[in-house]
């Protein structure tokens, strides 16, 4: 099973989110879980969390990128779901061989993401403090999925993007569901 | 003014950043702010953090490390305070020039953050998401006070950092302040 956990705060003003999702929702075996929707207070219920990722071998996390990292909500699940005793640490082996895949949209162009650009960074730069987070509690990492200048993206390359994302789970159903 | 954000979830259970914070809240000319006293439903009142802001030169992010980031409300903080045409953007220079300093602690020993440790990355690998948010604001970006191994650091160790945190705030004060 695939657990679709997304975290857009404004998920009506979504357009490259939006498209993303709706290009893999009616997918066998995907089960779309929408935080802000289920915990617009922030109060995340951990136990039902951890039910939904029970039954789950791949983990994605869809969300805008938002100050170089995942929305507060999504950050906020990081730290009361994936805690020492269940995640890390003795005992904590409940993701342990999960895959995990981060699925993001940026509101600049590609070159934005350079050293002499607006963000003065490769977008691989911010990639660590999520890549490392999955991996400290043994998920196996997948290539992240980055659609850049989510605001004017043209409706041909959002399609694209959102094909490349359907057959990427397409994909790994086949070779691990 | 400095402005110091504090943004420890669970305040009472900390040791390093309680004694961190001891050390620098009597100096002239620092206002503490907790932020997970005064928003435990992460509310955040934008208008109020906003004239906090306005007199401030200095603003310290103070906060234990949380899955390789800012705590989920300080990362709020960011995402609802640090808007577009406030903090960035046309007509967004409300802390340009501004000074930021990031204080942190983490749980683990300094050669966890190493490229062969736990935590697979040396610390600096954390940094650019936390400096770039300051440094897209226009904020200039103080080389970040970090103490390692939070859970167990002997008391001498503790004590010179926090001593460390105040020559810092009291330096820049009378650099700057």
């Amino acid at each position: 099973m695939i657990l679709l956990l997304y975290a857009h705060p404004h998920p009506r003003r979504s357009v490259a989110n939006r498209a993303l999702l709706d290009g893999v929702r009616d997918l066998d075996g995907v089960e779309v879980h929408a935080l802000y929707d289920h915990y617009p207070d922030f109060a995340i219920d951990v136990a039902a969390e951890r039910e939904r990722l029970a039954s789950a071998r791949l983990v994605v996390w869809q969300a805008p990128l938002y100050w170089y990292s995942v929305p507060a909500l999504l950050k906020l699940w990081f730290e009361v779901v994936l805690t020492r005793g269940y995640a890390y640490g003795p005992g904590g082996s409940a993701l342990e061989g999960k895959h995990c895949l981060w699925v993001t949209s940026t509101g600049a162009d590609p070159d934005a993401y350079t050293d002499a650009g607006r963000h003065a960074h490769t977008f691989g730069a911010f990639e660590p403090q999520i890549r490392q987070t999955a991996r400290f509690c043994g998920m196996r990492w997948l290539e992240p999925l980055v659609v850049h200048g989510a605001h004017r993206v043209p409706p041909d390359v959002l399609h694209a993007a959102a094909q490349t994302y359907r057959q990427r789970l397409e994909f790994w159903r086949r070779e691990h569901g």
